[in-house]
């Protein structure tokens, strides 16, 4: 009865989209709304998926020699109009403090959106010669855009990241930096999140704001929308000619710096949700599940079964991140509460499987049941974890098969814009022109130029004229 | 020469303590100022001992059954308004966001300088039940109060920490928690950070704005003054009745939970520069310093020395944090630069000492130097590491006795506030005016009611009226 009350508590996917994920969100216990519009409380458990991550992530950036760093949050008005690009991309949405106490300030600082011009700052003062290059950076922080309109994760007034700022005595080693991050982006994304991507680079249109390229991450969600899931940038040397740095070089000449800048949020989280979720709630990947096994004794109240599962349980904790529940709900009203959670892996334990030295283990990905001998425990759980990630990656990549289009007219892109939500391939000649008449006719948006380009036709699907690039085009989050 | 030229550019801490320590925070390369006055640049160095400290405390914390979560950056007006006290106590010092974007908002936000109201808002959200009970929260994260007078890691603008934030049943629940975590925090400080602390409860003057009680450690300083390094707050309903917090009990009647908050901050960063580090720089405790052990070859262009000293190196970095520099510096150049780094443990190795099958560590706390096996290696340096830690501990222990004293008159008291900086013992009636009457007769403020009281006298040191509290006096950050 628990269960379906709880089942019932989520508007199911093909009903209303929108609805089932905030619906997941809030059931699942990720977030609470906050007395400020537009921010979120991140809950314990919604946290402990973004701790998980972190801690991967970061490990990743370490390994390639970047550090961390601490930034203010704060950017007096002055800094931030330092780069022409940049400040036009970011002062419409930053948010202004203007007091300190009573007092007035007597310049304005915005809450910092992105921190492109604090490191800049930095970086004029600590580089002085080729010996203080490359500087490899990295931060953990939250910074704060004051949009219209939000969601949980996927856009959020205030929202945590990571954000790398690196800065090299040469343009080549800055390019590498870049695609090296991206790299490290897809490989998190596919591996530990278990969620194919599109590598490529952003039209003009789409780049970040100061940026020469923009390369992306594209995921698809399960209702065949695009997420950015990452980004890295190459700066040139903009951003270093507009701050003034410059570094003695190993001929003793004067030379500017070239920079990057990539980062990922909590949007991963979102992606998460809208990649491997269903109607029974959140599914995580057992990369980043804060409880990767549940272990759930039934019939508890017969002789020796919490005894026997506490048993079990403390021998799976040594292997993965394993909890148990014996509280005194019900068998059913805990297997929905684990569903709705994501759990990958639950474990069944009864006086008959005692007797017969076996339990049941569950995947929630596919509903799988497996009798397993107690004995085999600790190979079979990780086993399972791996398995369970494959099928979230396999399912995964399916939706995206089954949901990308190619179009070579115009009227036919519209037409699989208007009734098959996807991703659309379709060539295009590099003119911005042509790139805003398909979001007006057709209403989509180019999501990148994938580095693994096809040749479609040799025309542009909007003017006709010569084609220079395949486009994965969509409508996106 | 090089060794020369950095030693003297750190003013001795004899000549100018305050400048010696900024010094020192400069060259160690910790922190590098902002563009905004006030708040602080972490740099890798620096971060990485935060993160050092962050880590051990984390696992603390969770041991104790605290779980992390993240709330917003922005307090409405009207939230940080509903408790009385509290917000007098910090309004003063708020920095306000006016404007998103080009448009001014309804309410206007201050950036958080605490968080108790945002926890209180979102508790009054999730609790209904006895079921709900306890909530034993944590967040890392920086927050803001503009003050005046500002130096790196001890009193800055924007500063990083963490805030506990728990809510409970019943007092005696909570209290206990309260406790709990000062104690959480002296063992911290005195096992991870080698800095002994004095616990004890301060006077109502020194309370937290909104607290019942507030709990506190208090460490000396290397110059004698008193650096409050952790505070724990038990809040009893009173916040609770303010934001309406209330839930069914066991008995299902409507009942008031009881809240607590505790915190401690970059804040230790300072603790640690001031309590262990001399006239060469910085001395780190063992347990936060991004580098344990620095490998340094010596007469490095002799053959074999380089490969040798790097097999070491790959050795040791197995058991600590170990760091090998062979870069074309001079040996002399390194010694101080690591030095000034306040890595605990040097081991230097040049042919001879490969002949022998040896090499020289030296410790940075009192440059003891010890001519070591190279087949012991794996065992001698973590013991040398703990000698590091016991040696900074017993040193910062006696520099407090030293400059510990007993006062039983006001004369007295003045006398050693004016001549000999440390903390002064003396007896107190618990009238706030004594204590306010000491704050300008001798200069010195109540640091704690220490939990280990003695009875020097029987009388107030100020007015002569029977005691009640031994407290300790001083000067303090």
């Amino acid at each position: 009865m628990a269960k379906e009350k709880l089942v019932k508590e989520i508007t199911s996917m093909e009903e209303d989209f929108a609805k089932w994920y905030t619906d997941v969100v809030i059931k699942a216990e990720l977030i609470d709304y906050a007395s400020v519009k537009g921010c979120m409380i991140i809950r314990p458990y919604g946290w402990a998926i973004w701790e998980n991550i972190q801690r991967i992530m970061d490990g990743m950036f370490k390994e390639t020699g970047h550090e961390n760093v601490s930034m203010p949050m704060f950017i007096p008005e002055s800094l931030l109009q330092k780069e022409k690009d940049h400040v036009e991309g970011f002062a419409p949405e930053v948010a202004w403090v203007t007091h300190g106490g009573a007092e007035k300030l007597e310049e304005k600082l915005c809450v910092r959106p992105t921190s492109e011009t604090l490191f800049c700052d930095h970086y004029k003062n600590i580089i002085h010669s080729w010996r203080d290059l490359p500087k490899l950076y990295n931060q953990w922080c939250s910074v704060v855009r004051w949009e219209k309109t939000t969601r949980p994760f996927l856009r959020s007034r205030e929202f945590h990241w990571q954000e790398g700022h690196t800065i090299h005595a040469t343009a080549e080693e800055a390019q590498a930096e870049t695609i090296q991050m991206l790299n490290v982006y897809a490989e998190f994304a596919e591996k530990y999140l278990a969620m194919p991507v599109i590598k490529g680079v952003k039209t003009e249109k789409e780049r970040f704001a100061g940026a020469v390229d923009t390369y992306t991450i594209e995921a698809m969600m399960h209702d065949g929308k695009a997420l950015q899931s990452g980004t890295s940038h190459f700066f040139g040397d903009g951003f270093a000619k507009a701050f003034g740095i410059q570094f003695t070089d190993k001929d003793n000449k004067q030379a500017t710096p070239f920079q990057t800048s990539w980062g990922v949020s909590t949007r991963l989280i979102g992606a998460i949700i809208m990649t491997h979720g269903d109607d029974n709630g959140l599914v995580l990947p057992p990369a980043v599940a804060p409880i990767q096994l549940v272990v759930i004794p039934i019939a508890s109240h017969k002789p020796g079964v919490n005894e026997k599962a506490t048993e079990v349980y403390e021998r799976l904790r040594k292997v993965c991140r394993a909890k148990i529940d014996n509280s005194d709900n019900s068998p059913g009203w805990k297997f929905a509460e684990y569903e709705m959670k994501g759990v990958p892996l639950r474990l069944e334990l009864g006086p008959r499987d005692i007797e017969n030295n076996q339990c049941v283990l569950v995947r929630r990905d596919n509903g799988e049941k497996i009798t397993v001998s107690l004995d085999e425990l600790e190979t079979k759980v990780p086993e399972m974890l791996d398995a369970v990630r494959d099928g979230l990656y396999n399912k995964a990549l399916a939706n995206r098969s089954e949901k990308t289009y190619v179009a070579t007219t115009l009227e036919e892109m519209c037409d699989i814009a208007d009734n098959k939500p996807g991703f659309i391939k379709a060539m295009w000649c590099e003119d911005r022109a042509c790139e805003e008449a398909l979001k007006e006719k057709a209403g989509v948006s180019s999501r990148c130029m994938p580095f693994e380009q096809e040749t479609i036709t040799d025309k542009c699907i909007c003017c006709g004229r010569p084609a220079k690039k395949m486009v994965y085009w969509g409508k996106a989050y």
